[in-house]
Parts: structure tokens; sequence; C-alpha cells
């Protein structure tokens, strides 16, 4: 692919996309972001979304990561199994069109266990190739479904996807704690309670419930209750996260209001979080691809 | 109350309720359900639904126990402290009207927990009542929100709640695995599979997440999937549930469906389980505390 005036990056999830122009000098020159995720894409209307990318960036190659490479996306990019490099996604890209190319996923399957990524391996290895992270590291980057990432000699070796994002969203939307758990969870005494409880105990389908009888019995404050909520549920995942082998320093990677909670509950855990921002990670990351790419 | 000619037993839940005419001999002569839970009657028609009971089964008074006494029913009826036995209950009615008892819901605190249940306690005594459970007894009570109970000198001693129900139906309608789930879970090798993993695992929201992961690798067929995940969520909870200290058989009361999953889960972890029906039982509780109030 011809990249010598530059390409466009698109960061495309299931509910929204991220899209940056890259000046051939690697700059992003212009970006924009908008709320056309996949599922708000009909099947055959693709070709339409991404003609108006270009309009809004330029008439430039695209290099597309996310849940757009996934069955309900454009065109499916397989997974790269585990260990996988930054080279390794360059050599598997899958075209779209002749200026238009997919970034697949990663897939795990071991120790009994199987596990997939979709649009977290770009920033992911973005930060290793950026030098953010050490090419042997444990990186945690949160979201809808948090991913907690071995990797070693620069390479993603293994990972662990836990729901804690949507499992807090479902309780939040549609169960009988929702009227509960309306206010911004917080870092803070109610947070930090509830992820000591749930570091200490493997009881987490219990004390949710126990979030609203303990406000029903006047045992806790309501508007404490979703910040106890997100305590119990992050203190599940990083009691996970850290059963691992990986010791060391954990790089905590994503929006900085996840990550703040994150790294708040890892040291909680007794181990140190470096905060690390992912959008910077991404187009180092996508940047690369488009190296080994470029003719 | 005057119960010389009978009286109409209600267990009247969030999403439907059940209403039984008990003659004075103790029979149930006749029964009805519908799906007019408290959630479908607003402020001000409570009345309006209770003699619409009384046109169907007759004009005798009403005792009524579930969610009709929350603070979203009829009438509040404030819980009971544990230890609570039958008498307890009866003590604490609170009379909506001159013929309109509605039973309490029961509360725990200890241990550094804090739980209420509303409905299972009328099935729970009654179980001991009728001589079902012993005077002391671990009893599960699976439904939306599973309850664990120690029953000791035939009194509710303390309980623990468990949302599984809840988290299984808002997994099936609103998260990422609702296309796998749509099947019937059923006891058998996938349900298996799943309790054994969770009584030996504590990562509940990271194996969840794996459901979907291993269809999508081929690990795992689709049709395995909501009974696999039903056996994570069962395996979580009898995992929790079996962690108190009272040991012997375990009690299971509530609806086949949900009894057979669990007793086989609990054979599972090694304990004999004792299916119950939670109707029967609700009546011989119902029947005792009539016997208490009536004059």
């Amino acid at each position: 692919m011809d990249l010598k005036e530059g390409f466009i990056a698109v960061d495309w999830g299931t509910t929204n996309r991220r899209a940056y122009r890259i000046d051939p000098s690697g700059a992003c020159a212009q970006e924009f972001e908008d709320a056309k995720g996949i599922l708000s894409v009909g099947a055959g209307e693709f070709p339409g979304a991404v003609a108006e990318i270009r309009t809004r960036l330029g008439d430039l190659p695209l290099l597309l990561a996310g849940m757009i490479g996934s069955n309900r996306g454009w065109v499916e990019a397989k997974y790269v199994a585990c260990p996988a490099g930054i080279d390794d996604l360059a050599e598997a890209l899958v075209w779209a069109g002749e200026r238009e190319a997919i970034v697949p996923g990663v897939s795990y399957v071991g120790d009994g266990r199987a596990d997939v990524m979709r649009g977290e391996e770009v920033q992911l290895l973005g930060a290793v190739v950026a030098g953010h992270v050490p090419r042997r590291a444990l990186v945690c980057h949160p979201g809808t479904h948090n991913k907690w990432v071995h990797v070693d000699k620069s390479r993603i070796a293994s990972f662990r996807t836990v729901m804690t994002g949507e499992l807090f969203n479902l309780l939040k939307q549609h169960s009988i704690l929702a009227d509960l758990l309306g206010a911004e969870a917080e870092p803070g005494e109610a947070f930090e309670r509830g992820v000591t409880h749930a570091l200490e105990n493997a009881d987490l389908p219990a004390e949710l419930f126990a979030v609203r009888a303990r406000v029903l019995l006047g045992e806790a404050r309501p508007e404490d209750a979703a910040s106890y909520a997100s305590g119990l549920l992050i203190g599940s995942d990083v009691r996970i996260g850290l059963s691992g082998l990986v010791p060391g320093d954990v790089f905590v990677m994503g929006s900085p209001k996840l990550t703040c909670l994150y790294a708040a509950a890892i040291r909680t855990a007794g181990r140190e979080a470096i905060e690390l921002d992912g959008e910077e990670s991404f187009l180092a990351g996508i940047r690369k691809i488009a190296e080994r790419i470029s003719k």
C-alpha cells in the first residue's frame, strides 16, 4: 500500500469509532470521534461509512482496527494466535479493498482456557513499540471487557478477559441495584472498602446483593453504593488478574477515568501501578503496522 | 381476625402472584396465579387488586406474603431480625385493613454482612413446621435471588443471598453472551463442567467471558453455552453457600426446574441434596400463621 502521502487510522469499536489522519511525518494532523460503531452500521453499509471518513479526513489509504474486523463488522479478520507481536499483526492484515486493510484480533488457548481480544492489541503492542511498556510486563487494559495481558519478548504471550465493565453496566441499567448505581464510581473510602472485600473474599454474586440490603437496613449510605459496587467488581477483577505469575509493576492502559480506579485497586493489592494513555499507544502501534506494509 | 370460614393466602411477588383459598379444614379449595406482580400495580391501586382476588376466591380475610410488604408494595411490613421463627412472623404482621394482614420479611446483620429476604421466609419456616426440614439444617432456596439459610432451633438463624438467577437473566437478555444463552440450561455434561470449574476456581467474571471465546475459537459448542454458563453461576453460588459451617444434607426448596440444577451442583460439591416443593411449604407456613392470629 502506498502510504507516502500519509494514511487514516481508525479504531472502530462496537458503539463508537475514532479516526485519525496521519501525516507522512507520522504526526496526527486531524481526528474525529463519533457514535457510528459497527452495531449502528447495517450489512452492506460499510463502504459508505468508510467513504464518509475519507470525506472528513481526505482521500487516503485506511488502516482499520477493532470490532470492524469481527464477524459483525465489514470483513472478518481472523484472530492471530498468541504469542503475537506487532509484526504478526502486520502480516495477517485482511484487505477489504486495495487501500483498506483490517488489523486482526488476537486469540489465546492454553491452561484449559480460551480467550479473544479485538482492538486492544494495537494499543498494547503500540505501548511496547513506543517503549512505554517493557519487553516483559503485566498490562491491565480496562474497558467493557478488561484484559490482563502478559507481554513477553515484546509479544502478547497470553491474556485473560474479565467482563467487569459490562457487568457493572448491566447492574446499573437493568438490575435490582439500578436505582442505587446512578452515581459516578469514584476512588475513595467506599471504593476502597469494596476492593478490600473483593481481594479477601471470593463471593462477588452474594456481596453485590448485599449492596442493596446494607442500604435497606441502614448499614450503608445510598450515595456510597455505586463506588462500593464498583470496588467489589474491580477488586474481583484485580484478584483474578494478579493471580498469574508475572511479578513487578502493572501497566494500566485506557481511559483515565478507568485507569485511575484500577490503579487504586492494584495498589491496594500491594502492587505498583503505572497509568498509560491508550490513545497515544494506539497511534504508535498503528504507525508501526503502517511502516511494515509501506512500499 | 375471624378465620372460622377460612381465609385467602397470597404469595405476592415482584412479577406475579399466587392466591389460594384455604378451607376451615386447612385444605386448599381453589387457587389461581396471574402476572399481576407488585410492579404492575400502581400506587393506590392495591385495594382494587385485592378486591379482584376476593371476587375470584370469595369474601374472606387475607394473609399476604412477599414483595407486597416491601416499600414498593401496598403497606410496608418492616423486616423481623434473625433469629426469626414462624411465631415471630405472626407477631409482626402488619395490618393493611381489618381483614388484611401482611407478613414481614426477615433481615440479618452480622459477621460484617447484611441481608434481607421477603417471601421466602413463609416457605422456609413452613417446611420446618411441616417437618420436611429438621430443626437444624441448611436450606437452599433458589430463585431470582437464591437464599442459603441456616435454620437452628426451628428459626432462621442467619442467611445469605446470591443473585444468581438475576445475573443469569441479565446476561441472557442484555449481554454480549445473549445470543449464546437462548437455550434452556439443563443438567448434564456441560452444566457439570461449569459447576466443577466454579467450585475449583473463583474467577466467575472472567470465565463468563470465556463462554463466548471458547465458541468463537471452536473450543466449545454453542448449544452447550447456556448449560455451561448456568453451571458456572450455580457452581459459584454453591461454593459460596457451602462455605458456611452447617454440615449434613442440604434441603433445596423452590421450583423443580431450579431445584434440580442446584441439587446436581450440591452433589458435585460432595453434599447430599434433598429437593422440596416450595408451594406446599408456603401453605404449611401460612396456615401456621393463620392459626396464631385466629380467634
